[in-house]
């Protein structure tokens, strides 16, 4: 596998938007800033959603213009809806996230409008965004499996993906939300992706709630994705997912590619300590395996 | 995948040997009796080691003498030497297993001689425990990396499986002690072992020390291993290898298992439901994904 691979670092949205501890804006400037020096190319910032729906979420302006803009670095803000559009706009983001999922129920609890309302109200952020010159990313949630639904037809997420690039999304995301696919899915997912001729513009999001995250990410990149998010420590969850674990660890992944020899921008050493910094705030220890076993070296010297 | 799998489920010996919270016999008892009601076949019950050395393993005897022995179960003990394996007879243990390690250092730390004093000692278990009509299983550890010496020459680790199938192991636990392992070095090596012909008489030993144990068991999968060891929640550790995480957890091999449509015996309700036996007793939280998910569901209704 000699081979490169990019990582988003989504650990300061997706990671903590499910946190109870609030955390002060400072606090995470700091953390972004420690993520902008690991050398991510992609960190996604904050989210720009009601301060009602996500409080922990309520200081993304000041996040967002709090930030050092680290050359090299696009930080990124999920964006649900006009208004939110605007007030990242006034924060000077450069990239948005729009969202959607497979499912009706999911989108109507997530987003409260079922799957085309949710679609039509992300079309007319992209096109305003796209207008504005500024880049947009589109996530599709519970790809494979919805809480609510059960397992969803492979050929409704191929076609949502291809939506969402036909509406100017320069990727999507695909997210495993629920942590439930097995590799065998993700596998024939990815077959029917490349079938489709869109593979190449998908990049992987995966929870780890079976164990299976590095499992699954392994499969989507036999298959040719090579862009994956991955948040610090493992944090992350989902309110609309129960029993949903976090993000696939950002540190066992960069274990995982510097070990199989491919190529990847962050450093190691650099993503365990702006980890620490983030777990130290929430005061709770962080599942991720590469960071706790690192940790655990440096405390025997 | 449509094929089979079997599981040694190593929780009471591995799993518990590291555990500083004694546990008293009846406990294990009902953990052993807890798993042979999963529909395991194989379950490492103990092992006949120094109290001294291991606490937690000081009463063997009783522990073997006391577990319900379900038909279609055979429960093995862990014997370091020919004392242990008297013992182990005495108390009608029906499989063996011996140990020793690729490293000259690993072995001395762990069983106070070097590696070719290792083998003189194990072989001359072996030899009697065959006399004796008891099945001999082989675990060799550090396949790929020691803690004292790094990198481990996968020809040394192909010949020392083949030294243990030699003595008369019908079998060689492959363990990768220390969870360093990458996919890509564990194919390299299931290569090796293909070609030496041997392939087909090997488990797979994994730990989950960087996250990578599902995603190394399942290279070993594709390269024709079928029977794998793994831990009730995840537990384990190891006193020699600093650092080191528990065994692959086993509800995360069964709902891998169980999702891809492989066939395997033990059911992961049950396991579950084994588990929390064994998690409550030990009075910490288990690090296994699944039984973690799965505790989240039967909590949330």
């Amino acid at each position: 596998m000699s081979d490169s691979v990019e990582l988003v670092e989504v650990g300061p949205r997706d990671g903590l938007q499910n946190e109870s501890v609030l955390l002060s804006a400072e606090t995470k400037i700091r953390f972004v800033n420690a993520l902008s020096r690991v050398g991510h190319t992609r960190i996604e910032a904050t989210a720009f959603v009601s301060p009602a729906r996500v409080p922990q979420m309520a200081d993304a302006f000041e996040v967002m213009t709090g930030i050092h803009r680290r050359e090299g670095v696009r930080y990124s803000a999920l964006v649900p809806n006009e208004k939110g559009l605007e007030r990242a706009l006034d924060a000077g983001t450069e990239e948005i996230a729009v969202f959607t999922a497979t499912s009706d129920t999911f989108n109507r609890k997530n987003t409260g409008v079922g799957l085309e309302d949710s679609f039509k109200r992300l079309a007319g952020v992209v096109t305003e965004a796209l207008t504005r010159k500024v880049l947009v990313r589109g996530y599709l949630s519970t790809i494979l499996h919805c809480p609510y639904e059960g397992r969803i037809d492979p050929t409704l997420t191929v076609r949502l993906t291809e939506r969402l690039l036909d509406l100017g999304c320069y990727e999507v995301s695909l997210g495993e939300t629920l942590g439930r696919a097995v590799p065998g899915q993700i596998r024939s997912l990815c077959a029917d992706l490349t079938s489709a001729g869109i593979l190449g513009r998908c990049a992987g999001h995966f929870h780890d709630t079976y164990g299976l995250g590095i499992a699954n990410i392994l499969e989507a990149l036999n298959a040719g994705i090579r862009t994956f998010d991955a948040s610090a420590g493992g944090l992350g969850g989902c309110p609309y997912a129960p029993g949903a674990a976090g993000n696939v660890a950002t540190e066992d992944l960069l274990y995982l590619f510097q070990e199989e020899g491919m190529a990847v921008a962050p450093e190691l050493a650099r993503q365990v300590a702006a980890t620490a910094l983030i777990e130290s705030a929430l005061a709770r220890p962080l599942p991720g395996k590469t960071y706790r076993a690192m940790g655990c070296d440096e405390g025997d010297g």
